[in-house]
């Protein structure tokens, strides 16, 4: 076979196979978790768009000023192969209050589509009765077991169960990040991930 | 004494006590390592401003969108506790190549204050002699022993030598900003900033 084709089938296939990850920002969202996600999501070659609930630039809950890719409005018919919710207050207050995001939430699940959630947006699945049944991890008194008594809550790290990913807060954004490169494409391309981030001397 | 005039007394020791801390965001900066050196400095109440090389947004070396505070020509003059280069390629060649950036690592040095680097940014200082007689770390292959044969290189996470404090890469951030915030504010900040990150359960 010619090159031209190898190089064309190659491209269509790649494009074809390429990952693609949602991140809503909400005005008020933890921004070291929201970086970290997106940024080591894009070191694996996922294709990680965000999006503004407003056409605002977002204000993270530390004061850093973000400009998101796009408008939820302008994708919420797109399909995703994960969506995940930064943390953060007020941030993950208003995303839980948003109905497109909701509806983005509700249609994951049925569809068999991973969601992920950190620090205090977990609760977000936990009040869509997403977390029933399975473990699920979230900031420190986020999740309380009177409250979400169908929840196997723990204290872990990260808690990678089914299509649902949780984890703590921002000292274990880099971990989520990482379990979420692995649950996308593979356990090799989050060694490399994680090697090209110099963790280890 | 009256209860307006102590909050008043508490008000002005705290203006004067607080710290302030420059980090200047290149076009192509490393925003994983910039965002969690700003979150986590904030955290610990220090005063953070973030001062654009231009006036531009700045676009972070895996896409993500940024706006500093500032532009840097307007506080050049200022007077900052340390100064703090975020990695990532083109935006530490930026840093390192811009006059103004120069300038002002030199005056702190003399001045006695911190500088800090991360990742690709140590070289900028060693470059400028800062790092001479002084262990340093940095993202590997960054600072080679044959190039800068007066740095006692090392390979560790952070390495804190009086006034400079260096770092290896985004996998090391969290420890690097947790470790500025202990230069400038003390070990018991530092812990209770580490608590409200969640790393442990």
């Amino acid at each position: 076979m010619s090159n031209w084709f190898l190089s064309i089938t190659y491209y269509i296939k790649k494009r074809l196979t390429v990952k693609k990850v949602l991140v809503p920002l909400a005005q008020g969202c933890e921004e070291l978790e929201a970086v970290t996600i997106i940024d080591v999501l894009r070191r694996a070659d996922i294709n990680v768009v965000t999006a503004g609930l407003d056409d605002e630039p977002i204000r993270g809950s530390r004061g850093v000023t973000l400009i998101a890719d796009t408008n939820i409005n302008k994708i919420v018919d797109d399909v995703f192969d994960m969506v995940v919710l930064p943390g953060g207050l007020p941030g993950s207050t208003h995303l839980g209050q948003d109905s497109r995001i909701i509806s983005l939430l509700k249609k994951a699940e049925k569809e068999g589509r991973f969601i992920a959630a950190i620090c205090a947006a977990p609760k977000i699945l936990a009040n869509l009765g997403l977390l029933n049944n399975k473990q699920a991890t979230a900031y420190p008194g986020v999740l309380e077991k009177s409250a979400f008594s169908e929840v196997q809550i723990t204290n872990q790290a990260v808690v990678w169960d089914g299509q649902m990913i949780t984890s703590r807060g921002p000292g274990t954004a880099l971990d989520f990040a990482l379990t979420l490169v692995e649950s996308l494409v593979g356990k090799t391309i989050r060694n490399n991930v994680e090697q090209g981030l110099a963790r280890t001397g």
